[in-house]
């Protein structure tokens, strides 16, 4: 259900983004390097580094929700600590407070080249519990 | 050289995002709804929402500094406050703070449906200015 | 009940702040300067201007709540612009958008010297609605 | 030069707060409860909670500047998870990411009760780097 629910994410699915691993309270998400996701300088783009932030925080809060409830984002804070350089982009996120109504999540986001690892941004996220129909 | 900045982000350009108006200290982008910008439920992605909210008050901010210098997003923190249901999409940013080193900007983003403007992000941001070489 | 609720406060009563407007939506609360709210230069200190911001915008939400529920803050995000240099702070709050579990507010926080008001700091705040028992 | 920059600070004297630890990129600092620290429940002011969060996450960076130069604090993004009901508070800041003109930290505050530590409060946080004169 939870991979069911990230393919149906139209944008995520355009810029081939993939759910790497899932664990309980953890999610990663990757994706390729395309003008797609680039910016002026030929880097990753920022909004694009938001995006995959905001679906790791998500989707770490999802495993420990579906199938019985679900989440949305209510608000993040992402801070983009270097350029997004590379090939491939690395989403880690994490559950670090379950609520009955609220869930707080964290992600960083690293980009890859050469096969090495860049911290590129930090994210610290609210998500809104809601029940699925 | 806005316009030219704006134009060679991939991301948005796949998008198919539009700058339409710039006035000093404030910028207006719109998009098109498309299946590579939706989530699951066929909404506008909350990605995309503070993507374009991001490139708002990025551009606003651009509107003060280019040519001598231009500006990157050190962070932002964005509430979604209504799912994003339309045919278009539209960021207001405006500058709230300029600084030598660091500019405040605000973004409002709106998901219109049938004409009508419906509010569904709001964004605060801090964005680092750098010299052009 | 809303000033009830503001006065019960120590840390803001040991600060000798006020409540010096409440209208639907919206609030402005002030403090004069003191030992007790200055950091190491002699300016207010940056955690009494996000306090203040916090609670200008908690009390703008409670007065669409009140008496029927109330809001805890969930989280805030608060940029300090400027040096909160003066004899008076003034926080003014106010509401963004209201749900029937979230509120989302904003201040603005103004240093006041000589009579003249400066803007130190721009908050965005997301609040939690809970039934008064 | 920490130590006396942090005991300038009126607003954490008053709240006879204390630095307890210090190493390079961290900082610990503790605050007793009094009514000068205390909501409308007689629990932690979630204003004092953020500013020892803001204080933690300024000195964890300070460790790594000063004496050359110092940060104050550009913004900072905290979420309240749980309410501070304790005799103690205590906030452990950490260092991110470090640059030439911000810094990125983070703060985790926990309040004690019986000698037990709950999460309250997580911060993140962007600190501008100043040189000392």
């Amino acid at each position: 259900m939870l991979l069911e629910s990230f393919n149906a994410q139209g944008a995520l699915m355009a810029w081939d983004a993939r759910l790497t691993s899932i664990t309980p309270g953890a999610c990663e998400i990757s994706l390729p390097f395309s003008a797609a996701v680039s910016q002026q300088h030929g880097y990753f783009h920022g909004g694009v580094i938001g995006t995959i932030a905001d679906a790791a925080g998500g989707y770490a809060s999802n495993t420990l929700l579906m199938p019985v409830s679900e989440c949305l984002t209510a608000e993040y804070k992402i801070n983009i600590v270097a350029p997004g350089i590379g090939d491939t982009l690395i989403a880690r996120g994490k559950v670090l407070k379950t609520g009955k109504t609220l869930v707080v999540s964290s992600a960083e986001v690293f980009a890859v080249q050469h096969g090495k690892e860049q911290l590129c941004a930090i994210m610290q996220q609210t998500l809104f519990v809601i029940d699925k129909k």
